[in-house]
């Protein structure tokens, strides 16, 4: 009997023509148009997961696009784990950028060029690919699993969030893996421990019935602009700092322990400074640019609404106006308390004469994962020996709202355990994964669900 | 034989026909599809002129829409009035609010309905037929006169600008007389004699080669719109004063008389706030209401350009960002010395990796008319008499580019003694004028024609 890394060897062309099967299928979830596509994509996952030995597989209809929701049981002493994943993917525009058909995977230098390799249909085949290796030759999983893959990652989760948090009691687990993240390089593995948070506002001002002429009434009536313009510039003081009182509060310093990681990571300013094509950075007073950009808090604006922004002249005062802006929130900061204080803020700053409107369009929690959890260890061992070399610990900018919400809602940390490279160009034309990575982390997570219940054992 | 105001008397009905053939004619100067009805306007002027009695009179194409040009001469000692009017209109949209037909003029109440019945057919005709009534009584004019009918007033006076300008040579006089403006109520007459200026600019901000994600690069980057928030919002002091050095160095404060005078206007502040509707106002430090609009410079905001505002979320740093924004200028401030200013500012404001571009999309120097002019106490003088009340002179907020260009180029006033009202509604639908203001204002204008002469004669 072959072991699984020997039955992943013999079958890579068999993984390749599947994982070729389900790019070819436009699962394109915002555009309405591909509905029906979204669906045969969900229920090509259903029939592929009973293929490979998943007997416990349901589509689950939702308001959205369906969820494929499967369970695997073997033992009440192994630990259970939720797999995370998405099928949909975002469309292919622009097409005429694409140097093949987005969905017509094709392969150059040991690549696969299509729109999903990557996000999220080439990494969630890495898990279903390491869970078929082990089924085929052990004929049993050393972990128990709950594996949801949603079809609306692309366009907000909102109903995969909702069935976990109607599911919750039947959601138990150990630890939740997820392959959607990057690496350092190709050589260099990554796990993903930190996420921004985020409170994404519109703020509507309105100061008039209608809009007057600034001629007739400029210097003596509230232009709601220029308000706008003053309660934004205020948000941030000279070192950059956001002025929100308390904003700070729940923020903590990196410990020592952590200071060093972050230090550890091989960043090059010059490489990220050409990625963002800026001639500079700029961040809070004190804190570097990878610490301002993963450990610390921001705030943008991302656009005024209303007033006249056509060509040439127009000399209005609007009767209102709006911006959407954001916050980033680190560990620990709580969108809560964020709004509360906005609000504070706000009628400290708008003159009661003036009507105003605070919507929050989203808003989600920072995530920072246990690093001293046995899955952690299980993650990162997988990852030393399949690569040879050592996995760092990484913070993202950026958030992922179902890893906060599975965290508020089920109480569980998520390994984020990817296999991306900033290069593969995910959500733009020529999407690209290596195929080098999609083998390594087909071993990875056949390693990481060993060594996991092997040390859950020895933990519990 | 009659005297010009017996003539007026009695040829009133006459003066009616010839007015309401003139608002048939639909000139709307900024819609292409009313070319030719723009240029038959003008011909009907041609036409017209020298059926009253003025012989001299061209039709001056330019590249844009005609000007009307006439040229009275009776005796050298006699003062040189120029007479500036426009006979384009505005278009009359919203068409469903109209209550008849905008181009077939209507009476009711003795009032006279239809686009141009105020501005500026119905008041350009109380000068016409002001003229008409002296030429066909006295059998000639107290005043020699130049005659300049624009057609492009409702889209910025540009080629009437460069006609004044190719011939000033030509364009001497003692004083220009234009009827454009309003009275106080339909019992106080009123010459406006300050227009503020102005200075309109868009700011252009790059700060990225391509839009950035906000997660990924938030607080690590120049945010173009909260940096152009920054350079908006520190343009204003707490005290509502502008920041730009050197601002307020040529605006010098009322004297007691100009003090005295803007007191004695009758102003409501509540009805002011109503016509806004706003629920109160903000002004400048130490000024009052009427003060700020009409005495003190001002700063607005009037659009941005860039970023998202469309529905939802783009968690977007945009890759650059606008403003357009304008200063109103008062006496002696002047548009160079702004721009200067402004670009030293933004100098200072702007990090110097960012690129940053001031387009001036329009200046124009505020106006301060010389209330000493013998030409001025011949307007009051027959206001005065033909309304039996006193005359007010009143600052308006808004710039009239003909004014300030006629003022720069040929260094004359311009007395602008109008007879319209605020409920005019100029520029909306169901404009109309008074035709007790249409009679009041034809003997006005033949009394100052008489005034002047005399003053002038007196004062040489």
């Amino acid at each position: 009997m072959k072991s699984p890394f020997q039955y992943a060897e013999s079958h890579y062309n068999m993984f390749i023509n599947d994982l070729k099967e389900i790019l070819r299928i436009p699962s394109i979830s915002t555009d309405s148009a591909y509905k029906t596509e979204v669906q045969r994509c969900a229920q090509w996952l259903v029939s592929h997961l009973k293929q490979i030995g998943i007997e416990n597989v349901k589509l689950v209809q939702t308001d959205g696009h369906p969820i494929v929701y499967a369970e695997y049981f073997n033992k009440a002493s192994n630990p259970t784990v939720i797999i995370y994943g998405h099928y949909d993917v975002q469309p292919p525009d622009p097409m005429e950028l694409w140097n093949s058909d987005p969905f017509e995977p094709k392969i150059t230098d040991n690549k696969i060029f299509g729109r999903g390799t990557n996000d999220d249909k080439g990494q969630l085949f890495i898990i279903i690919k390491a869970i078929q290796s082990l089924l085929k030759t052990d004929g049993y999983l050393p972990c128990n699993l709950k594996i949801i893959i949603e079809g609306e990652e692309e366009i907000g989760s909102e109903n995969v969030i909702k069935f976990i948090e109607r599911h919750s009691q039947i959601l138990t687990a150990d630890t939740v893996l997820a392959c959607d993240t990057g690496m350092l390089d190709e050589k260099t593995p990554a796990i993903t421990i930190a996420l921004r948070g985020i409170v994404y506002a519109e703020l509507l001002i309105k100061t008039s019935g209608h809009d007057l002429h600034s001629g007739e009434f400029g210097g003596a009536v509230v232009n709601p602009l220029n308000l706008l313009s003053k309660i934004i510039a205020d948000l941030h003081d000279v070192d950059n700092k956001i002025t929100l009182p308390g904003f700070y509060d729940q923020v903590s310093e990196l410990s020592d322990k952590e200071y060093s990681m972050l230090k550890a990571i091989p960043f090059d300013e010059n490489e990220w400074l050409e990625s963002a094509e800026v001639q500079g950075f700029k961040t809070e007073k004190g804190y570097s640019l990878v610490e301002a950009i993963t450990t610390r808090p921001s705030f943008d604006v991302h656009g005024f609404l209303g007033g006249y922004s056509g060509e040439g002249i127009k000399s209005i005062i609007p009767s209102g106006a709006g911006a959407k802006f954001s916050f980033r929130l680190v560990p620990k900061q709580h969108p809560e308390d964020i709004i509360k204080s906005l609000n504070t803020y706000l009628e400290s700053k708008i003159p009661s004469m003036i009507r105003h409107e605070l919507r929050i369009l989203s808003s989600c929690s920072p995530v920072l994962v246990d690093i001293n959890h046995p899955a952690m260890k299980a993650a990162v061992d997988a990852l030393n020996t399949t690569f040879e070399a050592k996995t760092f610990f990484i913070r993202e900018g950026g958030s992922i709202g179902v890893v906060t919400e599975i965290k508020r809602i089920l109480k569980l940390d998520t390994i984020l355990m990817g296999f991306g490279l900033v290069g593969d160009a995910i959500h733009s034309p020529n999407e690209q994964f290596g195929l080098d990575r999609f083998k390594k982390g087909i071993e990875t997570v056949i390693r990481f669900f060993n060594n996991y219940s092997k040390y859950h054992q020895s933990f519990s």
